[in-house]
């Protein structure tokens, strides 16, 4: 089988999934690769489906899945899902603590869902653009988090080879763009903002994180702001 | 909080998740009790709903979850949740090799919303009924799967406190039936059936499995069957 898939990426749209799909393709090559969008109830749904739909687009990526979790909104309990909750603006402190956006136990309903594409489809890596440092400081960000979901995999499945990979884990996100530009990443494509779809809004915690990073590194952060902040 | 919910309960509305809950509700009281149904386009989908909501009304649990998951009919790869994989009748082998009702990674799912939801409503912890022996050789259902899910869960929550249990993990369909009728779980009201919404089929491996324990016990599925091989 020539075209089989070997590598399911989950793909949101933002910067560092944007990154790790673009690395899979480098390196497996774009018909080996196939996508996964979670949808779930998120403020800024919309445009990052759109995102999705434009960075598989210009990456090549025809083998695509997008689902749609009505679970995590049900639930609630996160600023990113419950409208009653404000997404805050970002302080100096990014990091330090779990934030309200948090949502909770939220990427084990991703990889559940990629674990499980990637079964049916004889894949036999995943991957995902998770950072711990320089994050938001959730707790399924982590290394740990990561080397527990692949014992789970090993215990879990028909076969247990599939095997989780984090590329980006240890990375800055300075050093996630600079990674991204060497690899021809479609910033210009990707979406980061928690609470706007027509223009970043430049002050949540997310934008934050991202002018901050591209500020670093001389470079200009190619979306549309509202707003942004001096740094 | 003298009513605050400290118990989340998987129930699919079939035997073993009814002898789980019918424990919860006798252990921690239906007050502190949260049940969490998970639709996932399986074929029997409306009368394993309707089992849940009849089950909580018997066992007085009044916080329900309903939830429908899509991924699983999207994602396909199962004679449960797709239409042109027939439903196998049992023979004798019943759990020597993963069978193509298998789900894939279909647990990790529920666990997924139940672990999220538990987080939301401060709840410690998770009872499923999960069971090894005697079951249809799904690789979910081992002891060594619940134990990575409890690591996952350390890793990958806020407090990374809350425990999955397993009661009756280590026991025999015979022995589930007992416990049941001692707790005096509501028998009359589950689903098991794979194929069948009306009368169950009587010959699906779900079926046979079921009917052959109830013979053991020298009691009767007080259920109504289409048919009813000989034992």
């Amino acid at each position: 089988m020539p075209n089989a898939i070997n590598t399911v990426v989950t793909l949101s749209g933002g910067m560092d999934s944007t990154v790790c799909a673009t690395l899979a393709v480098r390196e497996h090559g774009a018909e080996h690769v196939a996508a996964l969008h979670v949808s779930y109830g998120q403020r800024t749904e919309a445009r990052e489906q759109r995102a999705f739909q434009e960075i598989c687009d210009r990456l090549g990526i025809s083998h695509r899945l997008v689902v749609r979790n009505q679970a995590l909104s049900q639930i609630g309990g996160s600023a990113l899902t419950d409208n009653s909750l404000a997404v805050p603006t970002a302080g100096p402190d990014i990091g330090s603590e779990v934030p309200i956006t948090y949502v909770p136990f939220r990427n084990a309903h991703f990889l559940s869902v990629a674990v499980s594409w990637a079964e049916v489809l004889g894949a036999s890596q995943i991957y995902i653009g998770a950072v711990e440092q320089d994050s938001s400081g959730y707790p399924d960000c982590r290394p740990e988090y990561y080397e527990a979901f692949n014992r789970l995999i090993q215990a879990g499945t028909k076969e247990g080879t599939i095997r989780i990979h984090t590329p980006l884990i240890a990375l800055k996100k300075v050093e996630i763009i600079r990674r991204g530009l060497e690899l021809g990443a479609p910033f210009e494509l990707t979406w980061s903002c928690y609470s706007r779809e027509d223009r970043a809004c430049g002050v949540c915690e997310s934008c934050a994180l991202r002018l901050r990073a591209f500020a670093a590194t001389g470079s200009t952060d190619p979306i549309p702001y509202q707003a942004k902040p001096a740094h």
